[in-house]
């Protein structure tokens, strides 16, 4: 669904001109890559990136590589092109390869910004609860410390008996941008990765004066992962099979190609009312199959096991404790 | 009201232990301080540290008196006990003193990772829109990209023709915590600023699926400052003036004492859901007297000046572009 755009946003010249990425324009297939942010085992230093040699492969240190590199991959996007060709040349060295088993991954983007989820978004997620299609997307958000690891444990709080779970299709904001126009809006997209946008049900629908925000953001209620997969990685966002397994039994199995509002229409949209900042991660929202629209409803508990899956991007898997 | 505390929370094991700022807890007198961040004018750089010698008078700056200290008030706060010691040091130095005809002053914070609001906060702002005092607080937020220094324009967007004030209370964090205790709470607490939540009515009550985000988060909708008043220079938050005036009329006149959720309980409540960290804003809600709730409703139109005033905080002046 295209919505309509207003006429040129009056914030324009409010802001600052950063140097634009002319990686993201250009669409260099050479910047395919799978970025990772990991931790060594056995040393006491913090998050550093890496460049995977492929899905589930070995991952290249990037700062090994290149010491004048940061160790984030929000830096990294605030570099442009600088810093994406600099990873690429470290994943074609294929040296300062750094073995799975001697790193823990973490979530591929860390202390965004933003977090801005997308509520009601796939068709047919909207009929199984019986509500009507959004004529406008339905924005809220999840602070980012709700961000987790791809293979960390979702913390049950005692505070919800209904921890649901949601997976989504994720972007990352790679360029600043304020009022993006639909037809340029991909060209801010870094890339993509798989998201769980875990959910208590009893906040969300009968507490806080039914805003989403608490339901949303408890501690761990986001895992993020493997990869951060670059925009030219992704020949069509809108063709991925999109999966959620729990303890091993599909629940929730439908196509990217069901979203109401697509990605160029969402950055489009959110760009209205917010400056958008590289490190920016958007949840576009969830298909048919949570655990509160079944019969009888179905809510995580302590010792599940679930995946989130997305075709080219990989899985997320995680405990609940 | 105090709220029902559950037991222990079990996330407390999993938050890294950082070293606590022992300076909140013993209430040092001599801690009391008013930190702002400043642009200086003429120079090419960013956002500095100063310590003000007084309610509009010089301010000091703490990177030139000590080259190791950080560049924001966030990453001062994070480093404790010395960072708040050394900021002590500058302000008794009487050195290094900019002019405030040569600085551009800032949001006292910028780029916290959440800007946590609470909705329905003051008793008469229930009444004077027909709705129950609510029992527990209602939370929303802010993106950080909201946020715009204390003397900037508040830009209305093409978006909204509805676009109110709201002068509120806000503190901020300054150190780590999960499930903090409200007998604890206040050690928490840094300090106090004035905040203008700025609201864009027919986005919040009627727009969005009634999520709030959208309608509370354009761009320059979070006016802060003037300064981070730190909390040993504040005898009582809740017992402070507070106003708005639009044009120089009053619009808000109330005091802090008729906050619902005190600040001790709101942070006890929000840390069962998140890990607060430093820097984290708390706006605390409005008293009445918005425009949207009058008779007729009234709105900010090009060319306002919107004051708020807190006692012993000062005033933030922010036109309307």
């Amino acid at each position: 669904m295209r919505l309509p755009l207003r006429s040129c946003c009056i914030f324009t010249s409010l802001i600052p001109q950063k140097q634009t990425t002319d990686v993201h324009r250009r669409g260099l297939s050479g910047a395919a890559m799978r970025l990772v942010q990991f931790r060594r085992s056995g040393y006491a230093d913090g998050v550093r990136v890496g460049v995977e040699q492929g899905e589930g492969l070995g991952v290249v240190d990037l700062k090994a590589f290149d010491p004048s590199m940061p160790l984030t991959v929000r830096e990294l996007l605030q570099l442009g092109d600088k810093g994406l060709e600099c990873a690429q040349r470290a994943l074609a060295s294929g040296q300062f390869v750094v073995d799975r088993a001697n790193i823990q991954l973490l979530s591929p983007i860390l202390a965004p910004e933003k977090v801005v989820c997308v509520g009601m978004n796939y068709r047919d997620h909207c009929l199984e609860q019986n509500a009507p299609i959004p004529k406008e997307p339905i924005i809220f958000s999840k602070f980012p410390s709700a961000i987790t690891g791809p293979y960390d444990d979702i913390v049950l709080p005692p505070e919800s008996q209904e921890v649901d779970w949601e997976v989504e299709l994720a972007f990352v904001i790679g360029r600043r941008g304020k009022c993006i126009k639909e037809e340029d809006a991909l060209s801010y997209v870094a890339g993509f990765t798989v998201a769980n946008d875990v959910s208590a049900r009893d906040w969300q629908m009968k507490r806080n004066g039914q805003q989403w925000l608490l339901s949303k953001t408890f501690d761990s209620f986001c895992p993020l992962g493997p990869a951060l997969v670059t925009a030219d990685a992704v020949k069509d966002p809108h063709n991925l099979g999109i999966r959620c397994l729990v303890n091993g039994d599909t629940v929730q199995s439908s196509n990217t190609s069901q979203m109401i509002f697509k990605i160029a229409a969402l950055i489009a949209w959110v760009s209205k009312f917010v400056t958008l900042t590289p490190g920016d991660v958007f949840l576009t929202g969830t298909p048919p199959g949570v655990g509160v629209f079944r019969n009888p409803p179905v809510f995580l508990k302590k010792g599940d096991v679930v995946e989130c899956q997305i075709d080219q991007l990989g899985s997320i898997i995680n405990k609940v404790i």
